[in-house]
């Protein structure tokens, strides 16, 4: 068969089995998710030899060590996977809930249901973890979903969909609203994305350059996040130990992730008191500065930053410093060359703390707290699937609910319209 | 100029605008509504002798006399264009909205705020009404917009969006909140739609043609609907009477348009007492019928319906009809052929009522009323910007609150992530 036919099959048995799914009730779903959990601990060793195939791959490729790390499956980081699972089955089902109910004037009842997107497709690189993570989550909210990871960890993939369909068959539930795509060829990415008519989302999870090829290639809407270009202002009303402990935690609690900080704003009143300050943690921690030239002025042994770095999600400990005359310019410097992911002001001013939250409009804006919390467990989402910079259907973390909409169910005694 | 850099430079300056238009109070968006609605009535002799060199040209072309009627500005319709307006001023502003707020376990105060989507794109066809339309319910959401219209129209849309760019001007808004593209070149759509960096949304209004190339084209979402396939299941236990008067209501009301009725679906227990009841009073409406074999046994004297008739949306005085076995046979005929926009079932039994709002996933679904309240002013959602029959952002008619998502607004007071 080639690979058309193929996607197209695999589009066309993944929205057959979503009209089962939507229709399938929570506890037989949670019943699934506590089978997958058990079996995927149970068959460990069958996991770990796959995923032995797949690092001695990597390593024939000379894969960097980090990517190494990110792709090795051991007993603890399936037990880590199981117990994900268990935490999506004890989540609230997001599906069949009305939020909203009323009447019309002529009696109709109109309200809103939260139902299933339908089929969802995820594209996402080299942790086999997430195979198990996004399928326990459209699962867990009624969705069918087609899986493509990285070429390198297919084995690790297919090992761990085959465990997940066996658990769907035995509970006599559609094997088919988990299917993982069982190519490495990447027509099969380019096929996938012309599914228009039976993949109702894309998720892609993973570098900039993968997600670009996603968006030029895809008739399907994508839900999606390019970088994290996360900001942290320093006010100068800021309690500056706070302001210090809050920049600390942003830059280096986890650097290599989309929440971090990338580029420091102060206030100028507070620049000559508060840059010395923070550089000496910073700098203890490993972190490099680039500033302005007032940066400079206060800190002179630090590196220029050139235009391209207040654009830049650096992922290590870089981090670009810039002073400013006000929130206004903060504000300014964010719209020009923010990602539109997650701010935050250090401030103990009640007006300017209300102006920042409601004036930048990135998915996540706080107040006198860590860039880091930009993440739908620490929102309490319960779960995430992926972040929207994009302000479409979802803007920022990603729970079950965002793997829903919502129709509108009337309950009428005979209304017909004038 | 070229085309590009011309549609960039429109991209550019209506995302300047959107940030301004983001922090506008709503008292003022709504001076500069009624103000618009102010200066078109006042500017009604402008507008029908720009809208004469539209007719002219519309003619030359032999326009049929339906393009023409859509095209045509009275003083009625103008008048009809501004209460428009007014009406749009007197709705709730949707932005600003805190939709939730609660308190995580260590301490942040983790809300939602509803919040403009940015830039909007329209795409749509002749009616120069729609300029006016689109852009007020974009201003009223805090959201710049490009609006390209029909070539048709051209000269009636650029005499509109002066007329709303003086009322900006005059208030010391961004003119180019609101920007008409002034080309018939096809060439700028094209470029319109790559312009992701710039438009947040692009939402085509008009046929399925128009709507497929734009899907093709666009690097920015789409929210769209190719077409309305909608139906009517008439179920055993059904109330005949109403179940006629729905019938006539979903599918002779108003038949060219996207909720009206095409398929009718009958439960074989009725379909010998209800088909001639319904077939006579469709018939004395000028109604064509096409039915499957089982229609044709009890009305002899019409026309076969062909499997590619159950998709196809007539738009006119057709109407397909088939004789189904039960609700199941039902919601699997509409989960075949449907367009996931509106049905409807008409009957008296509470468990088949339940069922066919729980399970049939369109975005309207209707107990005992007519297709055609799927609508945005129907269902009180007080406008209608379009329907959405894709899943993803909105499903169903769209009002204001369309137009804007949520990001999320928290309160800390030293937070850092552990």
């Amino acid at each position: 068969m080639d690979m058309r036919s193929k996607m197209i099959r695999m589009g066309q048995e993944a929205r057959e089995a979503s009209r089962t799914l939507a229709r399938t009730p929570t506890d037989l779903k949670n019943r699934a998710l506590l089978g997958m959990a058990d079996e995927l601990a149970a068959r460990k060793d069958l996991l770990i030899r796959e995923n032995a195939r797949d690092l001695a791959a990597a390593r024939e490729q000379g894969l960097s060590k980090a990517m190494i790390d990110r792709l090795t499956l051991t007993e603890a980081t399936i037990a880590g996977i199981a117990r994900g699972l268990r935490e999506v089955a004890a989540l609230p089902d997001p599906t069949g809930r009305i939020t909203s109910m009323e009447r019309r004037p002529n009696g109709l009842l109109v309200g809103r249901m939260r139902i299933p997107l339908g089929v969802i497709g995820i594209i996402y690189e080299s942790r086999p973890n997430v195979t198990a993570d996004a399928a326990s989550l459209c699962l867990k909210s009624g969705n069918a979903v087609i899986l493509r990871g990285g070429s390198e960890a297919i084995h690790s993939n297919l090992a761990i969909g085959a465990i997940l369909q066996e658990v769907l068959r035995d509970l006599a539930l559609p094997q088919m609203a988990i299917q993982i795509v069982d190519t490495t060829d990447r027509e099969a990415v380019h096929e996938m994305l012309q599914l228009e008519e039976f993949i109702d989302v894309i998720i892609p999870r993973g570098g900039e350059e993968l997600i670009r090829t996603v968006v030029r290639d895809s008739r399907i809407p994508v839900i999606k996040h390019y970088k994290g270009v996360c900001h942290v202002f320093v006010d100068e009303s800021a309690d500056l130990d706070m302001a210090v402990r809050i920049c600390m935690n942003a830059k280096t609690q986890r650097p290599g992730v989309c929440n971090a900080m990338e580029t420091l704003l102060v206030h100028e009143a507070v620049a000559a008191a508060f840059l010395p300050k923070v550089a000496a943690e910073l700098g203890k921690a490993g972190v490099v500065l680039r500033g302005c030239e007032r940066t400079r002025a206060i800190l002179s042994d630090i590196e220029t930053a050139t235009e391209e770095d207040w654009s830049r999600e650096y992922l290590e400990l870089i981090l670009s410093v810039r002073v400013v005359r006000d929130l206004d310019e903060a504000i300014g410097h964010i719209e020009r060359y923010g990602s539109l992911h997650t701010e935050a002001i250090v401030t103990t001013h009640y007006e300017r703390a209300q102006r920042f939250l409601a004036e930048v409009n990135s998915s996540t804006v706080l107040v006198n707290a860590s860039t880091r919390f930009s993440d739908g467990f620490e929102l309490g989402l319960g779960a995430e699937i992926g972040i929207s910079t994009t302000k479409l259907h979802a803007f920022g973390p990603m729970g079950l609910e965002e793997l829903t909409t919502s129709k509108f169910v009337i309950y009428g005694n005979g209304q017909v319209r004038m």
